[in-house]
């Protein structure tokens, strides 16, 4: 197709697109793996980059390459970060378990720039891989591209969805409608407290994947090929968690115990729990949107989501729920995402877990699909939903339930006689009870109104 | 605690309860596994005792053990089917992965009961286990007792259920109600459409497991150890499937590679991956269910389900939709038992899976729990509720989505503008649409009544 | 960026790239849903290309447009289908659940491209979607696209995978191992014997998967808005279905009931599971060669995988089983996409499933990954390994556990004792057996030859 | 079948059996669901129990009942966890979404235990169930119930695992091994590194464990109905977690949001996926255990486990690696726990979670799992194996990848020819190494050591 030129690794020689910054061995994987036509995500290139550049900086404070060698890698890796250079990373996500393919490619692409930047060969193996390995690095990669995700794009977009939120139940808390159990009618809540209720459940996500980001920010780097650290300089670990802090801004920490950290994806398996948890949370919100708005004449209607596009392709004026079903779906989709990755989880054998591309994907996926759909839901749904209080009203006027006010007067017996009859007879609760008690109509009348109910109490 | 007799085995001597009909191999699975304390599900004991009776028939035929031995063991597994010996089978599912704790256990009370019987030894390994091996036994029972559990219950209750719907659906085929799509008012449907489509849900599941059948009737047994068949007569498999086909009166059929279906669990897999299916759907009809009883007086209140039992502890004359309720926690825990029996699945490695009574267990479970909610879900929720036609006719009456009939005759734009001012205005789409277009309000009335909206075509 | 046109819709004007094929609701989708950067799969827009044409072709049989207006969409499907228009179909998987975007992205590609064609305007709704909805043809697009990548992709696959497993079976028969259960040594078995159950295992799925064509096939096309079939001609399912059938020569059909086919994704949840079952069964099979190449010294050692790649950025000359492991990380997923759509299948409520990109998305990546693995399996893992005779005899000849051969003749508890000897001693059994036993060497040589007892029998 | 008395509640009368301790409607919900067979778990029982009796000492305090009713209330809960009550709470778990069927339940027990003792009424309703409702005792027996497992036996259970492994790391210290990565043999390790990694893997989860149990300590009491704390005294909330904390030694704390503990089951959903992280990280120890044990002649053979009961009804003198199966079957079954909980989580709209028995059940069946199964791992597994030091031995002896260790001396491609070269002519590493550079045999010697190798370091 194109031209091409020879290269050459361990095992022989091949022909390599002559405009590709890769060699040998990312040539082999692209020929060995043409199985789902999807890259590894940019952002673990980016983060291989990175860890690359720290690396290079550790090394060179360690003397194992010179001072030419680290800043023509570190060169190369700016390069890499400022561009697009994704079509020189073209190993697919199902490669072999270790990302072997993936961490040469990136060894083999900065070879290339930094040899052009110094006039001499880097020799990817011992010059840009010095001091790592698959091993190490790839696990390292998994954690730090998934900590900069929550970082950089996760937390602050759920706490601006917190935010959003917050500031709407300030703006609809004179409302209160008819609370609903089991789907049906109950006592009456207010609108601020449905959505403070939500507000709180994302916050209890938020804290529980910031307590998982020290872990998160624990590497295995320096462990090298089974955890033991051979061929790294024993330096190197934490010179290469404070150059990655220093280049990142986020504060990484070398693992306590790197033969866990290798065999084992643990931490993965314990982020993408909390972050299919999440998902659950959004899930509930979003279904309570959607039944709210559903109607407009035949449903709930007690809310109107703004009208973003036409609704169907058959049935003219239709308007749909579509932010909250994106929502629902991308909850769907992190929630399958944490089953890839609790089978992967499982394949670790001995001093190298074999799975480590498909967690990659999954796990960024699921962070990025969190905070794209998170900012939506805040932006398109939340903020500008309109409540219809005429709707909440007349349903709260007539709800039976509300004798439940009456049970520390009146026992729960005969409080069940009053609502069974104001059912059947279709009468107001208040009537019955007037009927049925001793109450004065006053009384009754502080002791049933929905607004006071919601305050909770006997 | 009570008092205890010696027994022993190939590795030694042991306590036993001295009522107990089992042996030294119970007794160390007993103490080996105090995890669950939940006993290997009494459908699958039940498949083990039926397999023996049928193994003792064959060896017999096979001039592999006396007459006299065959006879006793046989008698001995119709003491056990007549009578309810669950205590003497106490081995914890959490076993060893190959299920022969249980096997053991199965050929030791089996054992105890003929040489009472005969009044000479019968040994549980070499008479009552002549010719098997956990390996291909605890497989094949795995499978008849999933069989059977389908021939017997899962089909039968879900055939009830398409009955009790298709019956309800001619009970109700009068009523027209609004149809949602994105929980949004959409074009009107017949109850009885609803309730057929639910039907065809189900009779499309009921087909899918019969597809399956011929799988789960075909049996590892005559593979022994390792799928060889070493030790095993070569007729034995045949005249073992033959018996156990007479015995229960469900043809069962020899495996035609013995090594799949001892190495592997696929057919659990794919069997528990259509049950899944069956869930996914019983959780759509239940969900239905609720949302249409929903209120009564501010959810949709289309329906009342049967009142079985007082909804609230606080809440005075609350009645809720439990049985949707129970129902959709069934398929919640078949969608679990599901993940169980693919993670299990996995674990084979070469000839043998070992998860295989973890397989049995989640397996029997969800078939149980299938049949036995899908007939409440027929008997006290589809048989029993109301249809409230005033809230139905109601909601229809207000739908400016009927616009859509017109879409053949005057467009798709025409048609979103009169559907739109008719609900910024409040006003009937009828009188919207004699404003904007020249049809005459006879023509407008048959074009837009509901009814006949629901017979569809332009 | 680039220059712009104005575009409108039932809600208003926006802005639209100049040389873009799409118009207004493409263009609300693509502002709305700035979620995944991923676009609904190339086979999923194919399948709605091809359904557009076969619904214009009906649409002039029945009288619905004109036969300038069919020609015109046809010949624009035509252009479609030839070329690579990807770019035209930017909608993002996470839109509105019911795919309307992605409808009405093809309805405005193809009026685009047809009224170009013809010289005169073709609308989007009202001649390219004429008597269709999203509400059916996104989910009649879920059943075309999944039911042509089985029949052209999965299915072919899998059988080419079976072939040359059963081809590897007959070159490598002469060769006995030891068998495994529990991972322990247990009675010796073929490589053939190995290798014709993991056939078998995927002719099983591959069984399993046609049960399941049928219903793949069956449509809800017809159905329109929510499974009346408002506005579509009553014969406009069985000649869309005809038409489909002549332009993919696969047999579809008309749904039996629209309504079931519209509110649910059954059939999609069926297959998606069994498409997990066939995970299942390759996760059993790449391991099981996996463990088998292990070593090549420290481990099991049995055969030796071609060496595709390097293995290793640090310990030269390794060499790792990359296929298999590609092959268990697209098992990983395709469990993980099951899980996507189990819970998608349950968000439907009434009239339609809500979850349709998403599913649609799910089931065809498991598809395309299984499908694209089996045949690296077949070709760069089965085809190509060698075995290691003298690693497979070293192992047998040590084996004690063959003395299983002997229970018939000397019982189970004699024989046990023998092989615990034979272990404690590390003497060849067949010693051992001739102290505890009578029988003569010349018989015990026979009854304990690795290659005859893979025959099995007493 | 057994005699019986006539109980009546709010919708009439029903029989109930003489003997039972409850009323009218647990015997509504035992005539409701007969779905399982399986009750409320024992743990759940006992949680709900603590509560009631938490709750009366807070209704005393606060004036809502009299000092005799309190005092007989919590006599009554005294009795019935002196004893075993359990036939007393028969209500299946498929119940009810709300568990209102087992908090009555128990309030109708513990009103006849208390009317017993104070001779006269004490109502189910009125008085045991005061200031309370199901839809805030039930989601807080959840926590409760989950937190006393934890604290009880979860954790002391995990810390045990730990402190096993790490004194057994202690005394295989002296042994190196080959390190396996990829199943390939890889540079040496330490067993010491191995279990230490595997007590890291179990430490990081008991720390994700404790961050989520202030989060498990925070209850929904006090919200009673929806949230806003109706038929509650405002200071009820407070001085029921107080009396809680008395009782059960765990310090419980008033939820900050009772909307989001009451329609959500959020923190159930968190804990599940941790302990689902946990069963993970047994199945990785669990398999690798289980293959080193592998063998004892045709395996890996590093390890020998503790032999407790015969493997094989078949094959005598087989012995297999039990626990471990037994465990991986636990992260199994945990795994599919967490499934269930994951779609259970979902099941909440607006104000209540209705799937909260089925939730409770998976729960606190993980949490028994995972402690049961911890003990045994460590006591008849970790703490028992034996090393098989002359199998390490001979295959590090053999492992040309100690080439490894010259990278940093001769390069990676140099290093890479030795290794091939060592492989194919079947020659220790040493001696390549000596003809393919210039080191002496002495470096050489030091450079290739498989003990020095495990320390790391270039």
């Amino acid at each position: 197709m194109s031209n091409t030129r020879i290269e050459r690794d361990s095992m022989g020689e091949l022909h390599v697109p002559e405009a590709a910054l890769y060699g040998a061995q990312t040539q082999r994987a692209v020929d060995n793996f043409p199985v789902s036509h999807q890259r590894m995500p940019a952002q673990f290139i980016r983060a291989l980059i990175l860890a690359k550049a720290a690396a290079a900086k550790a090394n060179v404070a360690l003397w194992q390459i010179s001072d030419a060698q680290g800043n023509a890698i570190v060169e190369a890796t700016q390069i890499l970060l400022a561009g697009d250079f994704m079509e020189h990373f073209p190993v697919d996500i199902f490669q072999t378990g270790s990302g072997t393919s993936s961490n040469m490619n990136a060894n083999e692409v900065i070879a290339t720039l930094a040899t052009r930047v110094l006039g001499e060969t880097i020799n990817p193996n011992d010059h840009v891989n010095c001091g790592q390995s698959s091993n190490d690095i790839i696990p390292t990669c998994i954690h730090v591209s998934a900590a900069l995700g929550l970082h950089e794009r996760l937390l602050p977009a759920l706490t601006h969805l917190v935010e959003t939120i917050e500031r709407k139940a300030l703006q609809v808390h004179s409302h209160v409608k008819t609370g609903r159990t089991h789907l049906m009618d109950a006592m009456p809540v207010r609108m601020s407290q449905v959505l403070n209720g939500w507000a709180q459940q994302l916050k209890a996500n938020i804290g529980h994947l910031q307590d998982l980001q020290p872990a998160l920010q624990s590497l295995a780097q320096g462990g090298t090929a089974v955890g033991t650290g051979i061929n790294a300089h024993p330096q190197f670990a934490a010179l290469f968690s404070q150059q990655l802090s220093a280049l990142t801004h986020v504060q990484f920490t070398p693992g306590e115990d790197l033969f866990a950290l290798i065999g084992s994806q643990d931490t993965a398996v314990s982020v993408s729990g909390q972050l299919k948890a999440t998902a659950v949370s959004l899930m509930k919100i979003a279904n309570d949107l959607r039944w709210m708005n559903s109607g407009p004449l035949a449903g709930l209607g007690e809310i109107e989501l703004e009208a973003l596009q036409p609704g169907s392709s058959i049935m003219p004026g239709k308007v749909n729920p579509v932010i909250p079903e994106a929502t629902a779906m991308v909850a769907a989709q992190v929630i399958g995402n944490d089953s890839v990755i609790t089978v992967a989880g499982q394949s670790g054998n001995f001093e190298l877990n074999v799975m480590l591309p498909v967690i990659a994907q999954n796990l960024l996926s699921s962070i990025e699909l969190l905070a794209n759909v998170s900012r939506l839901l805040a932006d398109k749904a939340i903020a500008t939903f309109k409540v219809n209080e005429a709707k909440l009203k007349e349903a709260l006027s007539r709800n039976p339930i509300l004798v439940t006010a009456l049970n520390p007067i009146i026992g729960y017996q005969q409080a069940a006689e009053i609502a069974k009859t104001a059912y059947k007879q279709g009468r107001p609760v208040i009537d019955v009870a007037l009927e049925f008690t001793d109450l004065p109509r006053s009384q009754l009348e502080v002791l049933l109104d929905p607004e006071k109910l919601t305050a909770g109490g006997v």
